[in-house]
């Protein structure tokens, strides 16, 4: 079977920051992605675009993040018959990050949006990895070592903690 | 001018018992109207389609109900340069209406969506009234009798409770 | 028909660094704007005559913008018949804004307040742009315009991310 | 000195139910009172009106109760130098209360309002009895009676609870 | 009648920054005070005899800031008949003020606190000031004068802002 | 050791119903209880009287409910040496539960009350038996079997939900 | 390659008649599944042998429901290489739903839940079956179909309104 | 009887400033503790040992603070017979602290934990301290000292204030 990527796209440069985590992760885990900005609001067109054609080119999973009233994530989901997995970042003017929390987390029944933490896009980037995963015994194999190393790193940090 | 009139759309026709205020109170003030289902997150085209084409076609503004995380009224001004009023509606399964009000009042700079209170869709028809109302006289009529109405109700129940 | 104007009112100048937005993007569409301070619970009179009057000069649309138990904007609405927009701002000692956008939103059936976004005062402008433009089409090119500008901008971002 | 008397008033006709117990308490107290509809959308003149001339016939203090974007108290608050108690009713299509609870705590400086408990009106009552009871020493000891008459209650249900 | 005074205690020294506003607006209206730092969880002896004994020594009105589970204003509510006035403080560690608002708005009925807004202590001291007003006109026309005050400040930055 | 009580206190006979719970899983797990109706706000001397004898008459922990702005559990903290259970309790005109929630748990550094959930009277129970069975083990093994016999439940629900 | 199957487990049986509908929406697109009864706080020995053995016996990914303080997806998706979908139940006593749905949210770096709608057992059936999707294009083209469908179902109701 | 220990774990070393504070106030009281870092997400096994060990080697009572969604005091008490006192901590990305509240708060009936506030480490030392004092009267001696002394310094502050 043709090796999946992940895209992740986000309504705003001002995203970066938060949704390069899902890169670093996914790289480290070995598994390929691309990214864009694509945005619901201003970009209409272009987001309609990009989710209707992903899955005909080879993508997985779709990670989409924004803030705000976050229409990125579940309108991508609208079109694209992928899981997309929604990351609600807290941005400026946000009122303490529930706006884009709840404008991603609750999608009508029939267009599922699964949604991480907020500013959650580590948790994305692996959720991806686990969704490519199950096609891909490599991918799976990687992220058992990722949790024993999760599980090291706490028990290092306790015995110091200890002396 | 031509007389412009108003788009009354909604997400689902779950939304029509709330939604009918709107029509109410259009004709009540002597405003024409139309009415279509249209959803963001399960006809997403039509959404396209609709909002792309409503200007061309003598609407002046637009009603946008939805529940949930909804989408409809912020990816309806994202398309159209049309002034869209946005109904946050308390559906089943919502938190307590905070999901649709935060989706619908939140959006990005850019991209108004002039938002009414949980449930007001008869504001949002009054709102869309006065929208209309600035190119055009005997709407305003139509307003300034609904406000002096509106207080002669307030009168009458005060004296019925002096009594 | 006359040019209509958008008369941006606050309830505080400590209101002025957020509600300047609105006066620069009114600027940006070619619509002429006034501004005042006007404090719903400081000056009741000025309010009230200020709302009373604004239809009969050549106003078009009034944005309002207030903080915490904000009732500027739902009282200029309950006496003037033009369209209100109201702009909740995020002040000291608010409860994280949540205050001041419910005093503005949940206006009672019958008296609507199109409320945007908190400190959403960018938006109040285009938002009384897009009403003026109802009767003016050369307001509404420029928001067509402005529309193609907000989606350029995005595109080149994406350009340059993939650099 | 004069006897001073409390003023009643509410939004709206709906809102009796609740602020009955403010009159019946003041009753049982031996304190005066008359009672209104006024409210700050629908009739704003005469809200003007009877917040100017309270003070000036009698009125040591003012309770008002309103539901949703309540600004009927903080109006009153803005106009009248007596003390304004306001009650938060939560109404229909309220957003459980919050609305009005925030619209009539969160004053700016400069413009107290008392705010009692969600739909507290009957110590809206017992507050204003106090407030009176500053100038009158027989409200006072009926006041004194009156805590004495809730602790026997309790005291009453405790000794049937461990029969 | 004899001059009635106000008391302001508070639950910590830390919360003497919010609370001095309120001595100094009652220094303004020319109303004499006193201060105290009465803990309800730390002196819950100390609250009894204070609370019991207020209105026996000429004091009129209370004034009580608590921050976190604020429980000083309703046990002094609970034991003085004297009008008891809350201020909520935003404590370190508070959960953005709510556990302070709520602890000292939603008293059971029987047993009011007059709240005002979050950090509110000159809201208070005015309030304190307009209740000592109801036996007292000179007080009543400091607040007169005080709100004219308030009104010609606004008036003045509205002149500058049009400059 | 003398076998170690625990107390039951609760605001209003109305808490009844929920507070039964904690008598009866004391019941269930062997150990003795009392209950009294002692109300912070209108018996303040009672509940003195009561927290400060606790200890001194084999009292091993209290547990306390209350609803709205609940200040039975911390007062009783205030003043007794013992741990203090409080139960928030979602009264009638509570704000969904949320002002007897914080008013309880969100207690000041020195004095603290173990919080349980909304409503959790039965929960509030077992931590009590919980910290009996510290000096009596006895206790701790009807705690033990308590454990086993919920998973047993649930197993059996599981195998039914299987057939 | 082997099919996968979906494996549904929920903390109680009151959870059924939610979760019911993730089983439903499988068996229309398709999708092979199983169910147990799981719980956190009463069988963690269970938990925990389940979520250890799951992807070893062909399940592709796991859906988790629970209600109030919800560890169940967090716990399963700790041990487990899986994707975990988490559904947020509002379950008596629950305030409101907040509890659970940020309990299920709101994981730490490195152990994503896949979290949907407050009851949105409907949904996770959906993103359950877009999962298995990625290695099984003829559950892709279910869902494709199953998309269409909503769409035509829309278009019905619209069709009807405008009769 | 033999004398019983606290047992303090925590899910990060990034918690430690703020659980410390409990060891720090159990030093000051006379009993002993253990710390350890736990987590029930990166160590699900170390928690299970931890929890069901804890009650055979002398520990009386057991804190365990976590941020985000937080799972170890609830998973603690799930396989300990033991009192569990959870402290919610606001770490960053968390929602106000909103969210380790109530995953740690909303426990289902059976598995109760004895929740403090948010950061409130010191009172769950305190609390400890007061359960090891069931069982031991030296503890208890040192905690009413504790309340002495807690009362002294807010008196000798009060002295400073009036000088």
């Amino acid at each position: 079977m043709e090796e999946k990527i992940v895209s992740i796209v986000m309504g705003s440069d001002s995203d970066l920051p938060v949704m390069q985590e899902a890169g670093d992760i996914l790289d480290e885990l070995g598994v390929a992605w691309e990214v864009d900005i694509v945005s619901a609001h201003r970009t209409p067109q272009k987001l309609y675009d990009f989710a209707a054609a992903a899955h005909t080119r080879g993508v997985g999973a779709i990670i989409a993040g924004a803030g705000g009233a976050a229409h990125l994530p579940g309108m991508v989901a609208a079109i694209s018959p992928l899981p997309v997995i929604g990351v609600p970042i807290k941005s400026r003017n946000s009122i303490d990050g529930w706006d884009s929390l709840l404008s991603i987390l609750q999608m009508p029944a029939g267009i599922p949006v699964a949604t991480v933490a907020l500013n959650g896009a580590k948790n994305a980037g692996i959720l991806a990895a686990q969704i490519i995963s199950v096609g891909n015994s490599s991918v799976q194999e990687s992220l058992i070592a990722y949790k024993k190393q999760l599980q090291e790193t706490v028990e290092k940090k306790a015995e110091n903690l200890k002396k």
